[in-house]
């Protein structure tokens, strides 16, 4: 399968440290200093308010891929978005996409997913693609999407000088986004090839290291939060798991880690992800990869993540040039990945 | 793909009008003459208190298939789970069950998805075999899960005298069951093979039949209800999309109507699904063949319909018998179906 185009869309201006940790009685500075995030963007105002839907930022996404790509919607045979924080559980926010995109006579597939879920959504178009017969002029064509809303699942309502460190933490971790990428069995100017695509789970019996639930911040009766994450564990397992990924990954092609060109390595926070690439660098003997990253700019914006490094890698790209990207998924744990080379 | 086994799990006792309309302040009358279901299983109970999780059922069920099947969960490939109402929004239920279930090492895809949601997951699964290497044994094989536990979507808190008709109506329509088919490239005895497996959005434009809010019932401050439906829309428009599924399907595989030994109808209610199977018989000239359906004594169970349907129908097949399955979902219209026929 070949990657033709990525795009991202952002909701509203970015916010600053500064006016998000005012707004939570925290320190800017500890935020950057511990978390390593600059700026997120948020589809909720934190005035109070929804400011956009993850349709709006996957359509927006969706029209500019497609004009990256040169497609237009009637070549697509599928959609396939993932995403944790669909706008409504039905109909499914993959399904009203296509629809104001005109996808009419096609499938659009929803996948519930984290982290991982680009990953998963490629996976699962690299399968669609190889049923799907040749397109005359080129083709078939899919769209793969991903993004999250994950602001509106937070309750900007609370107290937050009695809200413990550890959910306080997933006020400045997260961003919204969403992000679009047009994919096809046959290269075309500018692609590149996707090898080794896979996921799995990973660490079997190993209790959850991230809990969203179903109701959000709408259950303020419930004695659960809304959103809880086990950072111990994800600061522990993280780098191990992206490490053996993209292990695997060379080991399976047969690549040198060298002679790579880009790493794009999991995201969770700006501090980490340096802390994971230069871990990465260390004991794989990655020697002059760029790290390509949006962490710091974007938040964790969870399946739209891998998308705005794809969009940030492309044009980047020269022929024969090679990247590794690994995901870590720490609700349930699964291992996801693949490796690019320009066509 | 061929089908190999199919098993069900339905939470508690079956609870049937009496029970049901008394806690509602209805007539047990009403529910029997104009929704046509005598009973179904709720995941909690109608004192207050979740019996069992989505995970618990789409566990049980995945155990009897597999059973039936004679394989194991190291035999499989791949999990695909199907559902509306997932138990968190993250970890996933698939994954959840999958590591129950001790499948490590494998994907597990969570489909997010209404009434045609099975027939998605069956897509994505026979593209997902298509990728893996034969086994020495037979297979490769994957095990796809549908379910739904509606019932925490609906409050039992509220007033139910002051409920409008239309809302009402959810709480006698659905009910709650997981459902679970062990796939395979390979016949094996008593198997049945797929033909002509695919879904489409429908109706470009058309809005949305039915909305189900990602909060559900949690938020009791919410001006629009968790569920709700245009059932004059699904009421006009089902069975319309059933029969063009049905027809499509006979078309492209070259087969007679006259010839079908049996007909798995979309099932919305129990009434409803006996008007589509009549108009289905009439229009496209079905004669011999057997409704299949469960919706009477099941309620609605959205992605367990279908695998009810099949554990129904694969003890009744002879070699050569052959079956239609439609499916309609309401929410952002989707058409989908598939054809069997007995090995």
């Amino acid at each position: 399968m070949h990657l033709l185009a990525a795009a991202t869309a952002l909701p509203g201006p970015a916010i600053g440290n500064d006016a998000l940790a005012g707004r939570l009685g925290l320190s800017a500075e500890w935020v950057e200093m511990f978390i390593g995030t600059r700026t997120r963007h948020f589809a909720v105002d934190l005035a109070g308010g929804v400011g956009c839907l993850l349709a709006d930022l996957c359509e927006q996404a969706a029209v500019r891929a497609l004009e990256r790509a040169g497609r237009t919607v009637p070549d697509l045979s599928f959609v396939v978005l993932a995403t944790a924080t669909p706008d409504s559980l039905m109909p499914t926010t993959a399904a009203v996409v296509a629809d104001r995109l005109g996808a009419a006579g096609i499938p659009a597939y929803q996948l519930q997913s984290g982290c991982s879920g680009a990953v998963q959504a490629f996976t699962l178009a690299e399968a669609l693609l190889a049923q799907e017969p040749a397109g005359s002029g080129g083709g078939p064509y899919g769209l793969v999407l991903g993004g999250d809303v994950c602001a509106k699942h937070l309750d900007l309502e609370q107290d937050f000088r009695r809200m413990p460190p550890a959910q306080l933490v997933n006020y400045v971790i997260f961003g919204d986004g969403a992000g679009a990428a047009v994919v096809s069995s046959a290269p075309a100017p500018g692609s590149a090839a996707f090898h080794g695509l896979g996921n799995r789970l990973a660490l079997p019996g190993q209790p959850p290291g991230q809990h969203v639930e179903w109701y959000g911040a709408a259950d303020r009766d419930s004695a659960l939060p809304p959103v809880s994450e086990d950072y111990k564990a994800v600061e522990c397992l993280v780098p191990e798991l992206a490490q053996r990924v993209c292990a695997d990954l060379l080991d399976t092609l047969g690549w040198s880690a060298a002679e790579l060109g880009y790493l794009l390595p999991p995201q969770l926070g700006g501090l980490m992800t340096r802390r994971i690439t230069a871990a990465l660098r260390e004991r794989l003997g990655v020697e002059k990869a760029v790290e390509i990253s949006c962490v710091a700019d974007t938040g964790n914006t969870g399946n739209a993540l891998v998308m705005s490094q794809l969009e940030q890698l492309l044009p980047l790209l020269t022929p024969g040039t090679r990247a590794l990207c690994a995901c870590v998924e720490s609700s349930r744990w699964i291992s996801a990945g693949f490796a690019l080379e320009a066509s």
